[in-house]
């Protein structure tokens, strides 16, 4: 087994949330992945801090070049964020051999050639997944996923505060200033929110997108940004009428060696895949020349999103020194245990049950007696087209219900006098 | 550079997306991923067939068994589908040491569990990210993207077929056959629809994602599956009127030693992430406990998307062999070339325009003629409110037009005397 050793710079929301998963999950990953992790040393401001971790106190420092020095640190994870500290202690770890996994898309957008030319010559690795979406796996994406194609184009949801603001605005009809209120008071967005409502939070991810994504690198301060403070909740319900919906879209389009980069509030259509992006979510439609659109959807941000991110880079980086790969490791996984089904019987869900029945009196009243005494009760009940005496449709919603006994109670109905045809059951997923 | 050489079985719709992705981008393989992919044997049904991609005939031959068994292929590409032939000659190639990548679902459903306890015991890889939703980098994702996380449920949109049916049956308000027809003349749908419609090929994707998902094999024949043929132009629009769309969905949760399998048509509230994805897309909504919902969508079929899947496959076996790894060509393309970023100013798109203009007559002609005279010409139009001498807002959409020009003619018309406050300009993206 490959045993990865970790220095850690910040143990602030990301920064515990990767302590946190990496020790309560040390058993699943040494047996599931084949990796196993040690965390010899953490960098954080103030020892006396209360956290919501519990990290035993030899571990901690105060002084970051004692974990980028550390002779027996392999990999330095840097989350301590800004671009001056942590341009400072990433190079001074690649200096001392150590790999490097960062979170910090301002850095990388910033200050990322000096970071790449130094990896590059040094033959050390920079990983970053964290850096843009939080948990998706877009890097991995672009890098391995997509190999075979050329990207063509990218339009981004990646910033979550001007997404839930936005949002917000949208279902709410509130304007601007009540919806940060609201997102600062749910932790969605800063005290000084600045740097995502004027959009550099997305053009940090952007550039990073793009020196990935297309091959080369931008300047951060080329791209082309607006941001969302001067959204009305008047021009959110023109767009609504004209079918559009507003989002800030990080946007870039491959020329070759001239691209578009900008980061602009953008109407969508709203039966547009990322209309329907909604709150914090983040959201990356890629184009590839052979594989057509591609998105990832997912978390943007948060303690455990992102330290999910952070320990797929940890696993790419131990595979890189190990014998064993991760196709070994999922070969294990395939030919492992074998897991019974649930019999569809037991399963439990909403029901959509639709009935063609004769409209007579007592018609409701008899239906929703046998779907009671089956134990199913109604949310929802409509009946149209009133024809007296003819057949009319009879539509039903439950409450969550078990796939047996809706059975029997559907059968027990289809049997009545007043009932025509096969009555129809389908489930409801996704408000359960 | 890694040599990889390639023995292809079928040269079908994804044969010859693959033959033809291969050898138009060799050179690009080559320079940006360091891979030389040579293919050196394909074996086909009739050697006289004409085919959409040219190729030498001395690659071609009828007998596939020359290609497994041909000593100067590394690895075997499975795209002829079916169980019995492509089952042995699967183990045929394991055996004589080849790697294998395959595309055939069905086979990894109902034969998986020969085919990767063989390769385990004969330390060979068999890889398959195409066989589940086609260009969609699924498997890598659960494989390494996820590798944090437990994989605690799944739903997913992953029959094209079904799914192009259902939403033409939404939007047309059409019944099932007229809109399995316009599927079938559209070459969405088979001649013989039964596998698609009726669930089976989403329940061997099914068998697939929870097997390497939840880290078990279930017995294909153990998951409960219902098809679409039962949906009617009544349900969908009585489920609308409740606010739900239906999709066929797969869904699988993970209990631990039981889990819940099954393929059933489904009703989604229509703000649902998957409740959105239209047409023949295919999406994947994961949840994971660290990472939480995760969405990947792209096109589930096709000769491209499909190929470039099997190129990713190639790509990741390639650097199992190689001491150039992913990272290596990644960082080389992060120290590459700088692009320029268009001028924002050059950038043409759709706009959105709202003015605030006193309600007097011959306003809107005067600021059409504006926008007119900066070459700006306006798809819709809507003033709303009309309260006679007060002020009302203005909003116009154009069609596809020059930054440049829409700031310029905004500046004039904000110049004009009826027109108070600054005007808003948001652009359009999604629909041009």
């Amino acid at each position: 087994m490959e045993k990865i050793r970790i220095g850690l710079l910040g143990l602030g929301q990301v920064g515990g949330g990767v302590y946190s998963l990496l020790t309560r999950k040390k058993a699943y990953f040494e047996r599931e992945v084949g990796v196993s992790f040690e965390i010899r040393k953490v960098a954080v401001r103030n020892l006396s801090k209360k956290r919501p971790v519990k990290i035993p106190k030899s571990l901690l420092t105060t002084n970051p070049l004692e974990v980028v020095e550390d002779p027996s640190v392999d990999v330095v994870v840097e989350l301590i964020g800004g671009t001056t500290d942590a341009a400072k202690l990433i190079k001074k770890a690649l200096q001392a051999g150590k790999h490097v996994v960062t979170a910090n898309k301002a850095l990388l957008a910033e200050r990322g050639d000096e970071i790449f030319e130094l990896a590059g010559k040094l033959n050390r690795w920079v990983f970053f997944e964290a850096s843009v979406g939080g948990g998706i796996p877009i890097i991995k994406t672009l890098r391995e996923g997509l190999v075979a194609n050329r990207l063509e184009s990218l339009h981004a949801i990646i910033n979550g505060t001007c997404n839930y603001i936005l949002s917000k605005m949208t279902s709410e009809k509130t304007d601007f200033a009540v919806a940060l209120r609201e997102a600062q008071q749910k932790g969605y967005a800063e005290p000084d929110p600045t740097l995502d409502v004027d959009g550099s939070d997305a053009a940090h991810k952007l550039a990073v997108l793009v020196r990935f994504g297309f091959g080369g690198r931008i300047r951060y301060k080329d791209i082309y940004k607006e941001g969302i403070r001067s959204i009305s909740a008047e021009d959110i319900a023109f767009a609504d009428e004209f079918g559009y919906r507003i989002k800030l879209l990080a946007i870039a389009k491959n020329g070759g060696k001239v691209v578009e980069a900008r980061v602009q509030p953008s109407l969508l259509p709203k039966d547009h895949i990322l209309a329907n992006v909604n709150g914090s979510f983040n959201a990356i439609l890629l184009h590839g020349d052979h594989v057509g659109d591609v998105l990832l959807y997912g978390r943007g941000a948060g303690s455990f999103p992102t330290a999910s991110a952070v320990v797929s880079d940890l696993t790419d980086l131990a595979r890189r020194f190990s014998s064993m790969n991760e196709s070994d490791a999922f070969l294990m996984r395939a030919n492992a245990q074998r897991l019974k089904v649930k019999s569809i019987s037991q399963v439990l869900t909403r029901y959509y049950l639709r009935f063609h029945v004769l409209d007579r009196p007592g018609v409701l009243a008899m239906i929703s007696k046998v779907l009671g005494s089956h134990g199913i009760s109604i949310s929802d009940c409509v009946q149209k087209e009133r024809r007296h005496g003819g057949v009319v449709p009879l539509i039903m919603l439950t409450h969550g219900a078990n796939e047996k006994d809706v059975r029997n109670a559907v059968r027990s109905i289809d049997r009545l006098k007043f009932v025509r045809g096969k009555s129809q059951v389908i489930r409801i997923e996704g408000d359960n």
